[in-house]
């Protein structure tokens, strides 16, 4: 019988997150709903890791293990037609049973979309976070980016009541870049994209949210480091709103 | 007392449309009333053109003669305070009392999107129409929608029940290009960019859907030819979906 490792995408607008809760719709439940209909008994779904309620994800990753057998593009097809349109199970390849999505990860990717202008697209209000002024000082955000890069302990961008055994991490790559807005306005799109071995509970998010105190020119790129050292969550910036993260993709060693 | 030029955005989602309905949430209406409350009295709002039932806009162009002074950047502020998050004015300014928007336009632009995939993107569901297979012919579509660039009688892709003096238009350019999708999918965007002198109603949707005919192979390219000298709706293809139109801009000759 068929493991699946599934690629979801999803619109975390309304949503209670990836994890299962007691009321609400979440990613999870919703994906063991319509896997358990076409299974025909109750199925888990394992994810990468969990978003929060209301963020966005271009490619999660998730595996599933039927009780019925069924070929991938089939299980594909036969699972949308059981979810709501705001999930998509972009693609699905079949994987030994011992594949864990979590554990066998080996880099996540994120992207926090920041709309800075006075006026918000219409298009982009549930896909950012919109900063109405002054205008960023990108090239400032950027290298202090830059230097998140590496091996780090990254508790001070660690949400309040996390106990993880350890709060270090590697982040691959951690840029902002900028593109003119959608729409005629003087306004532009400010993206951070970071990878990184794993990541902290709002980690990206208080990542943004410091960034930005750069971008107002309240701190300089270099305060990064003071507040990476200080190791304390209450040093960094504020936390960014959900609505402007996206998961982009989970990397895996090739089989 | 100033007359203003906005240009205004707006997600057609769950709207009317551009014009004023006995029933339903229209974008002159939404306007109109915003305007009337800061303006102190009632007064109406003036379009470059229609917009049908879930048609968006990026650029529409709308002009209002106020009975109080305010200057463009306060109005700009003011309004937006106003309108429902789905309508932006992106910028307003002021012209001359007699300036009239649909009567001294010199051009329109139109986008019209396809997402082509079996697998429809949870961000992209409305703001394309779907077609799911088979994979569109790009170079065939492109090639046929060249062919309705220069003065033509339109009258084979014109809404049934109109009725317009004349269906002659000039189409500057028409043009059909694909970009990969914005998700992990084999899907495609395909966009159909259309600028001309004036459009009749459902001009656009109609040549999309007419392309869309080609691009799955059943017609060639020339066959469009033939729709345009037969002047006969029927003889076009199917009108496409509201949801992938966008009015880009609207374009007027240099003061």
């Amino acid at each position: 019988m068929p493991t699946f490792k599934m690629t979801v995408a999803y619109d975390g607008t309304g949503l209670v997150g990836w994890q299962r809760q007691a009321a609400g719709d979440s990613v999870q439940g919703l994906l063991e709903s319509a896997c358990a209909e076409l299974n025909g008994e109750a199925v888990a779904v394992t994810g990468a890791g969990r978003t929060d309620a209301g963020v966005h994800a271009l490619g999660q990753v998730a595996t599933v293990a039927l009780a019925r057998d069924i070929d991938a593009r089939a299980f594909v097809a036969a699972v949308n037609f059981r979810l709501p349109p705001a999930i998509r199970v972009l693609a699905a390849v079949e994987v030994p049973a011992a594949f864990h999505p979590r554990f066998q990860a080996r880099s996540k990717s994120y992207r926090y979309r920041i709309w800075n202008g006075s006026v918000l697209s219409p298009f982009e209000r549930p896909y950012v976070w919109h900063v109405p002024a002054p205008v960023l000082d990108v090239a400032a955000m950027d290298a202090a980016a830059r230097l998140l890069e590496g091996r780090h302990d990254f508790a001070a961008f660690q949400g309040a009541g996390s106990d993880t055994p350890t709060t270090e991490r590697i982040v691959f790559s951690s840029r902002v870049v900028s593109e003119p807005a959608t729409v005629a306005t003087d306004a532009m799109l400010i993206a951070y994209e970071v990878t990184g071995s794993g990541f902290l509970r709002y980690m990206v998010r208080t990542i943004a949210g410091t960034l930005v105190e750069v971008g107002r020119g309240s701190r300089s790129p270099e305060w990064l480091l003071e507040v990476l050292e200080a190791r304390e969550r209450a040093r960094a910036g504020p936390t960014a709103p959900a609505e402007g993260l996206f998961l982009r993709s989970v990397g895996y060693e090739e089989p």
